[in-house]
């Protein structure tokens, strides 16, 4: 860590987003272009967050498999859309064992074709339907403009691959992980996402109908933050995945596809962040609360260790994860520095005065200064710390739903489009044509981040062209 | 699942193996030369090898992170035995985003170039010593003949590395780790390997030594299962990965690495599986007992399935990973088979008469027939269950254990070494030249597994050229 002070976010938003990562050790720069290296720090989050997708995922009843890192050339040019939508972004293996090889392997970038492949072999009944597996892994995208976390040529993530009897039960699932990822990003992220429907300009390329969570981050620009695909049969038609049905007739199947990946820790970074670092939401973060000892001479350091382990144990044990920064070749000013760019959510501080009065001090990491910080008894610390973790956790979601809301317009005509997407989305009625979007686009680098789901009935005009319109639209510059 | 019969082990274990791994829906084989395609039953055997690792890696002071999938081709080529060892084995990418690239991409076979390279970025000070580090990801080595599991192009695996500031360290690192192994292998999956050294020729490409567990698989031949290695200043010189110690002067750290594989998941099908299929250890099965109904007429159904969902809900709350079998296509008899194949360790049969007793039928996966099976009281059967599991396990591991010594021989002279080695390992002194391992690998196939640990202090004559040896050794054919 530097002692340098980070770049503040209304001085150069991006600067500080790349300083704080680096600085935090989330992850650093590979030595090969565009790629990453998750440092440890970085990683734990990630498996919180893992873990948090994951039980979801069973609890919806998917198991987990792996298919492979390579596909075969031929496969991508199957489906006509997801290769021209991919083509252009390929690592391809053309060496193997020293030899040239026939026929070229990519290296994944999603995995609908080889895991189509892998269904179509499987399945022949429709008793063998669904199918619901997810896959955890790494994929390849060869992207030029590359930034750590939200867009790197490799990148980790989970990817979903359902197949079913039915358009209907497609349909049902897509909508479904769609719902999974908004209560994962709302209730363990603290991100208020909006769910939504894709432009056909912005869908993935296969899908008949893409459906998002987008965020806002801290400089008003969206993140798009997982996506839920249905895929029609279009993916069954292209590897021949086709089961029996109830009257002995072949049918195809219908599938989704769906993933999250370790973009969602960029939206935890720029949704919650501040001038002085990280803020974790402590339902995802890897060190909930610190505890920092003060101690000057040598008598007082065993007596104040001792309350510290004591302490420590008493949260371990109440499941709080929990760690003591006992460092003696830094101030306990550096450390509060240091945790509090780290972004651990409570600091717990601990010094002789505390241990004669049987108290320690709180400070939150959301709230900056004397508002933050309380002194409370050391008798039922367990209890207050698990009660004040989750008033942090629903504290950062009220602030981050309230600085969205207080950013989304509703401008009255095309012009004031133009000035609102500068500083915050616009919602608005769209006519749903490519040629309106293609303006907006134009004019100002915004595009249609989606159609939200729940919108109130009715029709108004096209924000651009004043043609009949029967959906809002989020209008926003993204990232 | 087919009804055909599995091909006798005796007959051809080998042909055993490949059928028992796609029946039993562990692997396929995926449409590239060589990978596979770990299906959800694998793949949760593989999730539980994990966890069970993983916990073992955090208790001793790891943490995970992850290092890029693509490694400059000029990396590998900085440490000369590492590049000669794996170069005939790389899948090299040549093209990124349509155009050839100025440098070719290996896909990572091992990861010692990559994070040495990043050690030396992090690594300035003997503060920042041990960097403990392990990553849970994928390989790819271009192997020519493979085998599911055992040796495929691209496997799954971790790969712990660790930099510290001392030999010692490094040293009693590389011994821990494979002691943690060990742990794993015996208390987890009840497979008895045997701890030891690595010969000159057997060791991994830029270690000083290398160490292994080596374990018995129903042919008698013998597995490498995990392995664990001293690097030495190896990699710290080719990457520069120096620290100041506490005088201030500049040092080489030093390394180790080791690694854990899906290779494992063969090790556990070829330790404990039999003519009927997988036995699975109840620690690491995915489904430790299967709840087959049995009733034949439809006011029987109602009553079974209730006592059937009770004791199904009792064992959950147990922690007891229970699946009931509620096909009503399928005979019981064809249920008994499918999950007998797919080596669920304990089979709990309830039907009309389990009702009236209050009973229910328990068979064991590792004893076949009356011998394994039980009319126990339904009352109290979530702590029959469960200390059935830990004698279903203890019962594997002794068996495992029993036939592994039963095939280890002390050769009385070279030619009764040649004999044994067919149908076993032979443990003999050797005098640790690499003529004498040449010989025996030439007339028997059998190679050095490893040099044990402990074994009793004392010398003997070399059994291939009779001058003075220090050791004993094992020859085995191997996977």
């Amino acid at each position: 860590m530097s002692d340098e002070k980070l770049t503040p976010q209304n001085v150069d938003f991006s600067e500080w987003y790349n300083q704080i990562v680096q600085r935090a050790e989330m992850a650093d720069y590979a030595p090969v272009r565009g790629c990453m290296v998750v440092r440890p720090y970085g990683w734990a989050l990630w498996e919180n967050i893992q873990q948090a997708l994951d039980r979801r995922f069973k609890e919806t009843g998917h198991v987990n498999a792996a298919f492979p890192l390579f596909i075969p050339m031929s496969f991508l040019e199957k489906e006509k859309e997801h290769v021209e939508g991919f083509s252009p972004e390929l690592a391809v293996v053309t060496i193997g064992g020293g030899e040239k090889l026939e026929e070229p392997l990519v290296v994944r970038p999603t995995s609908e074709t080889i895991i189509g492949y892998m269904y179509s072999k499987w399945i022949k009944s429709y008793r063998d339907l669904p199918v619901l597996i997810n896959q955890w892994g790494n994929v390849v995208r060869w992207e030029l403009r590359t930034r750590l976390f939200l867009r790197t040529l490799e990148f980790y993530w989970q990817e979903g691959h359902t197949a079913h009897a039915s358009e209907q039960e497609a349909r049902a699932e897509t909508m479904r992980m769609l719902g999974v990822y908004a209560d994962f990003a709302i209730n363990e992220g603290a991100v208020p996402v909006i769910q939504g429907v894709k432009s056909q300009t912005e869908k993935f390329a296969g899908a008949n109908m893409s459906t998002t969570i987008e965020a806002m981050m801290g400089d008003t620009r969206a993140l798009q933050s997982g996506t839920s695909h249905f895929l029609g049969q279009n993916f069954a038609r292209a590897f021949n995945i086709q089961f029996l049905d109830e009257n002995n007739t072949l049918q195809y199947a219908w599938t989704t596809s769906w993933g999250l990946s370790t973009r969602f820790i960029g939206a935890i970074i720029m949704t919650h962040g501040d001038d002085q670092g990280l803020i974790l939401p402590p339902r995802l973060a890897p060190i909930q609360a610190v505890i920092i000892p003060i101690f000057k001479s040598n008598p007082e350091t065993a007596i104040v260790m001792e309350t510290v382990r004591r302490v420590e144990a008493e949260l371990k044990a109440a499941g709080v994860r929990v760690k003591v920064d006992d460092r003696t070749e830094v101030t306990p000013g550096f450390k509060f520095n240091d945790w509090e760019m780290r972004g651990v959510p409570l600091r717990i501080e601990i010094g002789p005065k505390d241990i004669e009065k049987g108290t320690v001090a709180l400070a939150r990491r959301d709230k900056p200064g004397r508002e933050g910080k309380s002194f409370v008894p050391q008798a039922g610390l367990a209890a207050t710390v698990t009660d004040l973790l989750i008033v942090i956790q629903k504290s950062l979601l009220e602030r981050a739903t309230a600085f969205r809301d207080s950013h989304i317009f509703d401008p009255k005509d095309y012009s004031e489009l133009t000035e609102v997407v500068q500083n915050g989305w616009a919602y608005s009625y769209w006519c749903e044509s490519t040629e309106c979007e293609a303006k907006v686009k134009e004019d100002t680098k915004a595009t249609t981040r989606c159609i939200p789901l729940d919108q109130s009935a009715g029709k108004g005009k096209c924000i651009v062209c004043g043609k009949e319109a029967e959906r809002k639209v989020y209008f926003a510059r993204a990232y």
